[in-house]
């Protein structure tokens, strides 16, 4: 089996020769944009890895490793309007690039695309393949709908905001997961087996997400503390206002629009709350605990250890179990 | 067979039966209101006619029937937004009621669901019919990029326009038509021949649209003139447009934006100049000239004339012959 690498230059070899016509050219640019704009590939990774675990021939796996991404890509235009976005990856969205109109028109010809992809799998699998990605691509909907709909609600308990990261980031790990399985010519009960490693795997890598957000972390190009300027509803958040006092409360509910303080004394604010009610390590414990729920389900499947073991190894690769 | 009351019953039933979860109202909700908006089903009419010339057992394309439909409507909700719609079918747009986000969202979630109906249709067929929906899907896509276009050009030809409903009317109608008579178990060269029939037809139809927007028509719900006041460029515009002289041409290209006329005033003055230009018994000439070519196309199937009469009709009944 080829080295990371090697899969990572196949999938991006794979995007990259996607025919899209010339015109009409504000459907198909903003595509071809959004394709060119990197990222670390997770999802189509995934599916990769996973089809390695059951065959040594993975190429097979490019159409819908391919898929899984164009449909990510396409959640991610639709996301940027709907959140109002104007940066996506250090870029302009496209969105901010070239109107909401083309955003909402090039993101349903990308999800159209991304089935088109899918249609490329082996046909006896087509109908399990198809079933699973529609599956899937409801769950991120319902995810982003519930992450919408928490913007608007005074309080969410930490079960709730859960249940939403579970819907709107680790569906789309489980899918591309047991796809890249059932290329691989997975069993049913192993299957299952994978969609539970990524669903956990999905939430701990979420929660990174939340706690790096505030935390900084040199391996991310972006600005320390964007959800707490947006008053954002994440896992620190929520779980600091469980655990705070009415007071405390007060600050962790207003500090993002309170005109009286820079950027800064926003952040450091809520920070200081966050730091003395022990949020940080809370959300260590917790990703450390989703993470090791993955990697114990993953010695659970039908094949031998060492198959697992590229698998085990990317998965750690996206976890810092050293925080 | 069923009379075409029965069909349209069991497309009701079967659009009706479609399980939503309840939750998230904000992502369901709007999908079953869109779905119950009526309309006349007249894509998925053709699903199942075209499944009736090759097989008695019509029923198979119900799936295929109801995924065509679900489609059809997930254009209508994001169309809405991209053209700032507040009315359809006579009651508020799903973009009107719940507003531009929940419209994306519901949108691309039924997206989805067609996707699913789509994928209950049988196995062996399932590679060929997602094919066909895909690329009938892109199509319309582009139709809509263009109709975009079209507002920002000066200029459109009357080419340029044929193209564009071809691809934004026309090729649902015809993916609706193939996708029946793959599932009827018709030949490749069959399918051809039907996907010509329904793209004449579909140019046929829209015409007639255009027509009745401006000329009007006891059956549609609509205000005359609509078209007129939006100063779209529809076949009559543009027609009149390439034979008008240049006094004409300018009251064409400033009337709708004239606010010293009322409304009545606006829609009287251009179409003096249609009826000046005989614009409209142009149109009725091209209508009728599609027509008749998507009836020629039908004779030619592999199938006995008795088994095309049903389409036949059933085309006859759509477009008014006696104008």
């Amino acid at each position: 089996m080829q080295t990371n690498e090697q899969l990572l230059s196949a999938i991006e070899n794979h995007l990259a020769q996607i025919g899209f016509p010339a015109e009409p050219q504000l459907l198909y640019a903003p595509i071809g944009y959004s394709l060119a704009g990197g990222g670390k590939r997770l999802r189509p990774m995934l599916v990769m890895l996973a089809a390695g675990i059951f065959t040594d021939r993975v190429q097979a796996a490019l159409p819908a490793a391919a898929a899984v991404e164009v449909f990510h890509n396409f959640t991610l235009l639709h996301d940027d309007i709907m959140d109002n976005a104007s940066i996506r990856r250090g870029k302009p969205s496209v969105y901010a690039r070239w109107g909401q109109n083309v955003a909402i028109l090039s993101g349903d010809a990308m999800m159209i695309c991304a089935y088109r992809l899918l249609s490329e799998v082996p046909a006896p699998l087509l109908p399990e393949i198809l079933s699973t990605f529609n599956a899937m691509a409801l769950e991120v909907c319902e995810g982003q709908q519930y992450d919408m709909d928490f913007e608007q609600k005074q309080k969410v308990s930490v079960v709730e905001y859960m249940h939403m990261i579970e819907l709107k980031t680790s569906a789309l790990l489980a899918g591309a997961t047991v796809i890249g399985a059932l290329v691989g010519g997975a069993s049913e009960e192993d299957c299952r087996r994978l969609r539970r490693f990524a669903l956990e795997l999905g939430l701990a890598f979420q929660l990174q997400d939340d706690l790096l957000d505030s935390y900084g972390d040199e391996r991310l190009g972006k600005a320390i503390g964007g959800d707490i300027l947006e008053g954002k509803k994440t896992y620190l958040m929520i779980t600091a206002m469980s655990r705070a006092d009415e007071p405390a409360r007060e600050v962790l509910r207003t500090a993002h629009r309170d005109a009286s303080l820079s950027d800064a004394e926003k952040i450091a604010r809520v920070k200081a709350i966050y730091d003395a009610l022990d949020v940080p390590r809370l959300a260590q414990q917790q990703i450390q605990l989703r993470f090791e729920r993955a990697l114990a389900v993953l010695e659970t499947l039908s094949v031998e250890r060492a198959r697992t073991e590229r698998m085990r190894s990317y998965a750690e690769s996206l976890i810092d179990r050293k925080r």
